[in-house]
């Protein structure tokens, strides 16, 4: 492995000259093999596992060489880079995470202030689906800021947030989210996003835009896809959530499995962000987590965040990160008429302005107040247009898969049981079909249902794996054998498999033995028995 | 809604004594409303949602009052309370977060010091799952602290992890965990469990000792209950993992689906605590989070943990928390051989001892090392005892449904289609039954199966839900109506219906019309089309 393809950290730390090296040694021991050096002497450990000091340089702030990482923390001194293997990551967020700054996030005197992934890492990140470009696709609005608001305070009728969402989006506004507070049971959620919905959408049809309502999804990780589903299902484009509430690779794992526009709300993200700069966890870390719109505060605000340290997040939400879509910034946070303009300077086009109290107490119609702020960015991009939005998403349709006699479906195709290609250490099996009815095709079930059939004298390979099996007989009889018994199946006889049970399917007749089988869409590959 | 009801959230902040009243307000909106005062009017708001600022005080450092939440930043002047009300948590883990610190995480003068829940608020939060008796039951071993290790570094054969596994096993140790850097695929995952587990129960069965070992479960989460099912399929009652990297909500997530110890790791923690004192994170809010051991640095080791912290630490562990059970403290992070005694004085019985280095490289032998450390925590309990250990757990069996004739199934009952008790507003229906076939039985599928079976003239209620269905035919002829279309429905027809499609199953037929039926475990409530 080449210095290419190694993970650069850079930390802040506070140190005493003398000091210095023997922390920022103490920092690659810590975060890769966690023993006393004496101990680290398997020589692959020393050369794929242990972490490398790379460089330390002392901070002069007088010379305009400031920390990234600022805060109320004593002033760091000096400023260490250790490079890690890029296999250490393992393509993982949790463990980059981890490995960069997991157990020194405890050292009080040392910050995570940037990193650098190599190309190889950065590629196993898919990052922002939609970013700037998508945006500006749904909302159509091009060459200038998008105009956002938020609905608030919780405790309103849905009535009212649906007002407030179809006023705004009449008066000129681009984008309406919900507060971070606007927590509900599933039922009041799904009242409030359909409402608002219609309301914007009622709206839309008379102003000929494309203003967009994102409704907070913030629940119990049991339930949370069920949240999105709805979202997609009312045809809403995009959700507002809390990365570093609900954790970064939840919000990974959500963008990757649900194709709308992710807002993040800073909430929770000063605990992250005193012990890592502001930059990083608003610009780098939101962005691999796959944010597409990045809520943070403006310096003009009412949380004392550096004008330094916003134009930093809004370079790092753009910067080259791999093959990875730039992201929007979205400064927030006590923005007032005002300011409109300071803002639309230092931020420039491709940004999401924000504008909560300020446009909701501006007029006493939401309409005019929301029109004052649009028209107040207008101004500043005489050159903006509005394209007609792209709002095209087919929305899903029901699949029906008639049977034929035969045991096949129309609209799916036989396919080999197993191929060599996809599992390299295959336990013999002998006349196996399989048609993939269910799962495969972008359906939202967590299941995929598969038929399997085995003709006359065949079997499945003997096998097993962690992740269950429901099976329903469906043609002919066969032999299900497990760990320590053996059943014939017959036509709507119902088997479960639980984790890491051996079995096999066998047919010891003259006719073909056919069975549904059901399972998880993750699952792991089987084990020979 | 009594005070009694309230959620009582200490801040420790720093301030002027003429600025901290105003800066008690701006918390409390902050939290609860983010709007200025002036367009706080509605009533309900003002009384249901609106936190309150319940007392100030100045601590006086020198009289002892000194801040639960010290730390490299200045030190706080004042300590503030806010009281929320309960309904504003939603009996959600990460709403808690968001309302007790969201937003005020980025003022940098405020730290949330701790807080305190009504019973009615504890209540939705189940807590360890085993807690101290739990883990005492499955290592037989009383009266004195459990002596744990790591195995570590990353980058050996899996091999030589089940050897360090054994050896510490047939040394006199109670629970051997991976490091938290041993991140692997699922295929070298499951390969060191299975190991590790065989090396473990290989030294059990020769010592009569009920040695544990935890495996590192860290993964994206679309894959991390395959993890978990595995780790319960090998038969293995723990794992490690990091609270503050996969995030609280999803711990609490796998406290509840898997019947497992869970013992949280501080990487990344550090991020956490600079925000909220230490105590209140590895003390109530991984134990809300359902954590049974809670490790953390020990005042002794390198991390540099204030004595009087890691007391805080264990008296949150075990202080009264609703109905929760207690949880283990696991001070770890450099004890060493003489450390012991002190260790034992300072946490007493219940503790978790982890040594890491200091037993790896005690002696040439790891059995002599792992035997030096338990004899001298023995040493400091005369009166400890050894039972057997509990590990009893019957392990998952298949389940074989046999079908009859008249579409029932040895072993599951048919009960009503729906009942009025569980749907108030339910569409009308007629002549329907159901068979729960698969999934409500304690399997580890995330699917449900099911059979419906309507009579001659019957249907179902006409509705929608965001769960998407899959349906098989497998009795007589029925039709499918959904949003635009019928279809009729014969045996091993299939039928995929995305979220939100209005749909309603009729039989026009004089005969039975039957069908199976997939959905997700977890779902939502059907609404009327």
């Amino acid at each position: 492995m080449s210095d290419a393809d190694r993970i650069l950290a850079t930390y802040e730390v506070r140190s005493t000259p003398d000091e210095v090296a023997g922390l920022a040694r103490r920092i690659a021991y810590e975060q890769t093999v966690e023993l006393p050096p004496a101990l680290v002497t398997d020589p692959v450990v020393c050369e794929r596992v242990l972490g490398r000091v790379e460089t330390i340089s002392s901070l002069d702030p007088a010379a305009g060489d400031e920390p990234l990482s600022p805060g109320t923390t004593a002033a760091a001194s000096h400023r260490v880079t250790v490079s890690y293997s890029g296999e250490l990551a393992n393509g993982q967020l949790p463990q980059l995470l981890n490995l960069l700054y997991g157990n020194v996030s405890l050292y009080p005197d040392v910050r995570l202030a940037d990193f650098s992934l190599p190309p190889a890492v950065a590629a196993e990140f898919a990052g922002p689906r939609f970013g700037i470009e998508g945006l500006r696709r749904l909302t159509g609005v091009r060459g200038r800021p998008l105009l956002a608001t938020a609905l608030k305070p919780r405790g309103l009728e849905v009535a009212e947030y649906a007002r407030i969402a179809g006023e705004f989006a009449l008066g000129g506004g681009d984008l309406v989210k919900d507060d971070q507070n606007l927590v509900a049971d599933f039922a009041e959620f799904r009242e409030r996003v359909l409402r608002c919905r219609d309301a914007v959408e009622g709206a839309n049809a008379r102003t000929g835009r494309g203003c967009l309502y994102f409704p907070l999804v913030s629940a119990p990780l049991e339930s949370i896809d069920l949240h999105f589903d709805l979202v997609r299902a009312a045809g809403l484009r995009g959700v507002l959530l809390c990365p570093a509430v609900l954790g970064l690779d939840a919000v990974r794992a959500l963008a990757a499995r649900h194709r709308v526009v992710l807002m993040g709300h800073p909430s929770l993200t000063g605990g992250l962000a005193r012990g890592m700069s502001l930059p990083l966890v608003f610009g780098t870390l939101f962005r691999l987590a796959g944010v597409d719109v990045s809520v943070f505060p403006d310096a003009r605000g009412r949380f004392g965040f550096a004008a330094r340290t916003c134009g930093a997040i809004r370079e790092r939400l753009a910067a080259p990160l791999g093959e990875l879509a730039p992201a929007w910034p979205c400064p927030a946070g006590g923005l007032q008429l005002d300011g409109i303009e300071a803002a639309c300077a230092e931020y420039g086009a491709d940004t999401v302005l924000l504008v909560g109290g300020a446009l909701l107490g501006h007029a006493p119609r939401l309409e005019d107040g929301t029109r004052a702020f649009a028209e107040r960015i207008a101004g500043c991009f005489p050159a903006h247009r509005v394209d007609p939005a792209d709002r095209e998403e087919p929305p899903a349709e029901p699949v029906f898969l008639p049977f034929r006699p035969e045991f096949e479906w129309d609209g799916r195709e036989s396919s080999p049981y197993k191929t060599a290609a996809a599992d390299a250490d295959i336990p013999p099996f002998r006349g196996v079909r399989r048609v993939e009815l269910v799962g495969r095709f972008g359906e939202t079930t967590r299941t995929d249902l598969r038929y399997f059939e085995v003709e006359a004298g065949g079997h499945t390979s003997r096998e097993r794996h962690v992740h269950p099996h429901i099976i329903i007989g469906a043609r002919g009889e066969g032999r299900l054998v497990t760990g320590n018994r053996e059943v014939v199946v017959r036509p709507n006889d119902v088997a479960y498999l639980p984790p890491l049970e051996t079995h096999q399917l066998r047919n010891e007749t003259e006719e073909p033995f056919g069975f549904f089988c059901i399972v998880d869409h993750d699952r792991d590959r089987p084990l020979p028995a």
